[in-house]
């Protein structure tokens, strides 16, 4: 129950969680993946689009390493929804629009380089849990809606 | 005028307009439609993108359920402005890119279906009331812009 | 630091912040020059995606109202991240997905007219500045990291 919450409490819980789901998809556009499996509790979980659970950061972090190099991702991220459940408890929805390309290609003029042409668009269901480093994703599950 | 007031009332109003925002499309895209009916004030309108008004709860109800089956949509939903306009009314602007997809597509390995080539970018102009059940949407007013 | 700055402080920045990030991609889509150029500070500056500096409101002004007529755009607007360094200064960066479309292409029925197939996304590099006037961009660096 959030009862004994202030507007106050619940309005920077949903900050934090908003500013988690946002880091999320920068660090991972940028590649900065030890950055990233610490957004996660310790025992905090990924579960990727194709169903495999990563438990814990070092599995987050190995998973996201051994990821081909060479490509360059942005996760377009919207309808960003965290529910509080508690003082140390929320939920959160977002969508995500993910472009892609190789790295190898070169740029043309000032328009950056050309996008592949599979666009996925897919959704986040995520758990937050407040740590004693700030708050952390407790579990993230993601999967691919439909793509172009 | 708000000059009544305060910086955290006039941020809570941003805040439950926005969340109404967010919280139409994911009804939308989940085809939850008593839901979504129940985000307007009782004699609310809903102009639909063709011009037609849909005045009251049980007008927008009946035209989203009349809609054809089997289609899968996800609205990206983005540039949400919110000008809180007293403690009571409220007007804000949105975008939405509309994806969509045909729900008997079989899906592609985890990447989910395949999209249909038509993408919607489109606008909402809003005007959001306070009611005794809280903040919701007097007039929601969707238009098409350009499409792919 | 922010040390001496509120929650609440932190907060109201960032929503000023958020808020001129929004404004000026609504000014540009609607292709109003003059009051997107007053979203700078007087000696701000605006960095286009092809490298060149635009000091000051006159210059961007200028440069904006030289651009070739007839064109529609709408940019997707998201991943927006703000920090706030100081009672007067915040950093931000965000993310934009630009449609563009010829004014002078005919509407199909309701779904408004046919985009352009080129759509470029970009980041937004801004420094913001508390002026007499609110809070404005110093800089802004926009540059494109792909197209389709």
């Amino acid at each position: 129950m959030t009862t004994s919450l202030t507007e106050m409490e619940i309005l920077a819980i949903e900050r934090a969680c908003e500013r988690l789901v946002l880091d999320w998809v920068d660090l991972n556009d940028r590649q900065d993946y030890e950055s990233l499996a610490a957004l996660f509790a310790a025992d905090g979980t990924m579960i990727r689009p194709n169903g495999d659970p990563l438990a814990g950061r070092a599995a987050i972090l190995k998973s996201y390493q051994s990821r081909p190099a060479g490509r360059i991702t942005r996760h377009i991220c919207t309808n960003i929804r965290i529910t509080v459940e508690s003082r140390d408890r929320a939920r959160g929805l977002s969508y995500a629009v993910v472009y892609s390309a190789n790295a190898g290609e070169p740029a043309e003029g000032h328009f950056g380089i050309k996008a592949e042409p599979r666009r996925l668009i897919g959704e986040f269901d995520d758990e937050f849990v407040r740590t004693l480093e700030g708050w952390r994703f407790s579990t993230r599950r993601a999967r691919f809606v439909m793509h172009t």
